[in-house]
């Protein structure tokens, strides 16, 4: 049966590749669609933060699952480099949340507390610890919360090392292909219709991020997901600007190789446009001048955009479809998809084996919001 | 009703602009959905050749309507660089329909015999009278049918000229906006759903090329189409190789602005995989040596490859769904979506209006597989 | 002497273009030089503003050559498009020189004064009437100096247009290919020494923007030039924001074909860094803003930078050099290289020729910092 | 003194980035001049083959210098992606030097006879054992010298890993800035005159490939280089193609990280012209196919070309000017220029710092001609 497979991955981002990746891995005979090119959505676009404890500060379940899969980096960064050649250049140099006003400063101290009673490392550096760790970072900073283990890495390199790793361990890469239609054998998923055939398969995972919803037939458990566009720009010097990555609440600073530094991101809802707009440039460029003066001297290089899946709730859906037997789903990681792709493609492949898990995915259950309003 | 609509047309490609400038110019409120980007699929991949004579060659409904388009290209380049500024680049210097062979020099005279009983120019020309006229090609060559009027366009500003000029008539165009159902009123069309809301019409326009069929509504009417690949490769010359524009059987060589030559295309069915390969390139190449020898000495711009909708009769779909009212269809233009665009424009604009129509229809409608199975 | 030529034109630009066009119109064996590739420098980067009066305001040698060339423009439009295919896009929408306060209105009104004494067509315009005709403007602007005849062109069109219609005329362009050394004879020009070799010529004209100073010979006489950097960026809309190009005095609004809308430019002298920086397109942004509010909602394409050649007293340089008899220079044209270069072209052509000159070139003499320390 | 440095480095590619790495590990203030962009010229475009034995074959001094420099790469590939983050893609999958024909097979058994004598691991492996490694290879070869220490780096990292680490280092790195004429005082160098202004340093090192030559003072002892087209394409496939990088008389096939394939390069002499032509890549691929039969599948990528200066006798220059003190030369590395560039940095800073050196360098004098035509 030339077009039966183990499983069938709908989505060519970094989720996609971390599941066929981690199934491959398994031995399983793995078929990956993208209806377009790889990463060419938003994992081509993301900053590639890691930023388990700046980004999510309570405990919790996606706290949990955040900082697990940040753990899993420094093995995948090798297996990934082995397999491919790909350096998905993660940096291990920390995270500078930044403060400006007491209230913030208040806040994040009272994160800090919190985070160090959960066994973590995190602690508050004075203004004048941030400006000699970091000499570009403005004046007007009243001190940062410091997370040692909150890191990044190159986000279109680790999408295209899980995909490319994927496909050394056999995975069949089929780009253009457009799924039109989940085929259904007694309620059970049996394969898939696309715009180049169809092929079978009683596991179907889907990764396709904001666009997952859409695809999914109608039944009285939907997604509740909702796309947001998040525009970056990025600029280079030939001595960098920064070695830590910063955070702030209006937008964040990622030092990659070489002296390029990216800025991120924009929060835009309710949108697929992935037109960058002069409005976004404008807004990104005042706020990184306030946090790193010497930006204006920088040389400019572009400027992008992505959309991501938010939900309702803020957490990813993981997990098997409930109406639908064998259909997988994983998305909604909005600002985490880099992040969780290592957890969220082990995960998955734990499902489709049916093995016990680590990790307790009630909340992140596809039908959580039906269970919410009984 | 911000979102109601006289007219919706789903496609930004160069039948989408057509059909919208044409609408636009009778009055209505239009809008048109583009699921990507403008121009991105095959009508900014095409070489903008308007062969009526020479790609369709014999008489028939086709050749008529092929005809007729034709005629309309100097008016049109008026009005859209009037309105936008773009110059779709029309060129009336004439096509070379070259022969290698005794067998190819017969068959085109019978195609020159038919066409001028029919009243078209069309005639044979000896191998030195067009060494004379185009002095790069190659010995080789027997001679070739040189048709006067059939001429070339730029195809993506062709295609951004009518996109923009209906633009500037009011025509509001939607990019990123992915159409996921026709909504349906007692069996009459009532609008669509898209990615970016629903909006409402009784007339919805379909112009999705090679994508069209796939999203037409399950019923025993169906499109006849698949997706035909074409690669294409660019060179450039200080000193033009070609004042007119080349076609043999393997492939065409297209003369753009500033000494640009556009080598095209290769035929690769079933498949909407827009990748360009080498074996695409390599063969373009060796057929394009034969015709001119000294473009080995052109500077390599680019290659590139668009999908083109073929159906299974070589006709393309023209006219009102007949099982849905209210819901047109333009598609299946194949090599000549290019060519057929102005009179495509115009005769959905009059079927919208129901205008009587110069051209006898029949041939294109969309249940013709029908008739012809009873 | 396949070496030997009867004009060799160094630069690649759109005042070498000129000129060897000229030349090749003239029946000359021409060879044009450039080191890199055509329109690589300050005229592929420039606006294409036509400004002779919204640019040059005040009576003089400049402001006559300056008004000469741009009525040259409709002819040489259509010259270009016949030989080339190549369209300059030429507009002749008028400009408007928007004032923001009273001492501007009040200048403005001044300079209308002077120039319609002179003959010239030039109105002052109230807000209300600007905002009629262009309602993209801001509501800050107080009124503007209408000037019906400055219009603008697409200046990578215009460079390559010239090149390439001379290059149909016979001229041969060699690029990459720089030349090192002058070669001379008893004081007269005899070719020069390149990277591609040494070519033979006794007319030498020296066309190099910036870079032309550095080229020359040490000798008492020589050019007081500087390089002046200019960032411009570039949005899209799909209804155009403008019809009319906005001049003020912190930036310029040139709207171009399809609605897009190009910015420029930043005045950085001193430097040939041809880096685009982040203080250079939020400088841009900023000024941009106040002139077109609805500018924060266009689509972002790309920012460049560009090297214009300015002089010490604001003229030109454009004869031969008084120290090499069959050396000419023209460069020195800062932001208006494009807008002289139809005149540039015709006047060193006749200078070669040695035919009486219409216009009086005693302002634009190479030596004439000498005369004036004298 | 602002304009003052310990040592000047002209040029932007890879021997001036390891010549300023090592001085500025040295302690050294080092100023370095690129008149374009960092590795826009044959740096950027190299295959970044580390082809000591495969290359050179010959013992004798290149070859010696080539198996030191290959030696040096591990260190390096650490010490930059620890200073900058840049992964150089060091592979060490070894190289076949693969024969067709008979009498190949015997050359190379000569060649694999002496360097084994010399001590340096090389081996004939059958056409069986090839395939079995390397399975997408024609069945046409007979067969391989394998050489195990060949490797091969990312040229284009290589480059801006050198240039950004001794940014890092404090080296400051001007682009954009030509170097018009060398100044010196009593017949020793003094610094340089640029575009940019002077800058004064009694220790230059000219590292400008094959624009070396051009920018030396007129002589008696003068350089004997000459420019070196070489044209190369990439390809891209989802499972790699290749393991090892393969090498024949007519082109070299190196895998590159995600299974994109390099194939190199053409060989043009005596041109600085950088254009792609159509000849160029359809040798290539004609090539490439007797290779890789399947390499026709592959996703075309792009083709690009850069110029490497060849000397008369195949040896590069290193070493201080015979004619003027403090200045250093090193060039005409041809197609080694990757390879050689970690001795080549290590060799400059010691001749500067008057070390002995290891080398012995007198095959690479600047003023060898002279001394064998005495």
């Amino acid at each position: 049966m030339p077009n039966k497979y183990d499983c069938i991955v709908i989505g060519g981002g970094v989720n996609g590749g971390s599941v066929a990746y981690n199934l491959a891995k398994r031995g399983k005979k793995v078929l990956l669609l993208e209806k377009d090119r790889l990463a060419s959505k938003a994992s081509g676009a993301a900053a590639g933060m890691l930023a388990a404890q700046a980004e999510l500060e309570e405990d919790g379940p996606l706290f949990h699952l955040a900082k697990k899969s940040r753990s899993m980096f420094p093995v995948l960064a090798k297996e990934i480099k082995d397999l491919t050649g790909v350096d998905i250049e993660l940096v291990n140099k920390g995270m500078y949340k930044v403060a400006f006003t007491e209230e913030e400063e208040n806040r994040f101290k009272h994160v800090i507390n919190l985070q160090t009673k959960a066994g973590e490392q995190a602690e508050w550096i004075s203004r004048e610890e941030v400006r000699r760790r970091e000499p570009a970072l403005s004046t007007a900073i009243r001190g940062a919360m410091y997370i040692e283990k909150d890191g990044q890495v190159a986000a279109p390199h680790m999408t295209f090392g899980f995909l490319k790793a994927a496909a050394v361990l056999g995975v069949e890469i089929r780009e253009f292909t457009e799924v039109s239609a989940f085929l259904f054998d007694n309620g059970k998923i049996a394969g898939v219709r696309t715009s180049g055939g169809s092929f079978e398969s009683d596991k179907v995972i889907l990764t396709g991020g904001a666009w997952s919803e859409s695809l999914l037939p109608d039944s009285e458990i939907h997604l509740n997901t909702y796309p947001v566009k998040g525009v970056c720009f990025s600029v280079v010097t030939h001595q960098p600007l920064l070695t830590g990555t910063i955070f702030s609440h209006s937008c964040y600073l990622v030092p990659k190789k070489g002296g390029r530094l990216l800025v991120g991101a924009t929060v835009q809802p309710n949108t697929f446009d992935q037109t960058v707009t002069v409005d976004g440039i404008s807004y990104l460029m005042e706020k990184a001048k306030t946090l790193v003066p010497d930006i204006v001297h920088a040389e400019w290089e572009k400027a992008w955009a992505g959309i991501r899946p938010q939900t309702s709730d803020g957490l990813p859906y993981l997990g098997e479809h409930p109406a639908y037997e064998g259909l997988y789903v994983a998305t909604g990681h909005f600002r985490n998809g880099i992040l969780l792709s290592p957890i969220t493609g082990e995960l998955i492949a734990r499902l489709v084996d049916r093995e016990p898990l680590a990790a307790d995915l009630r909340a992140f259950r596809i039908d959580r919001h039906l269970e919410r309003t009984l």
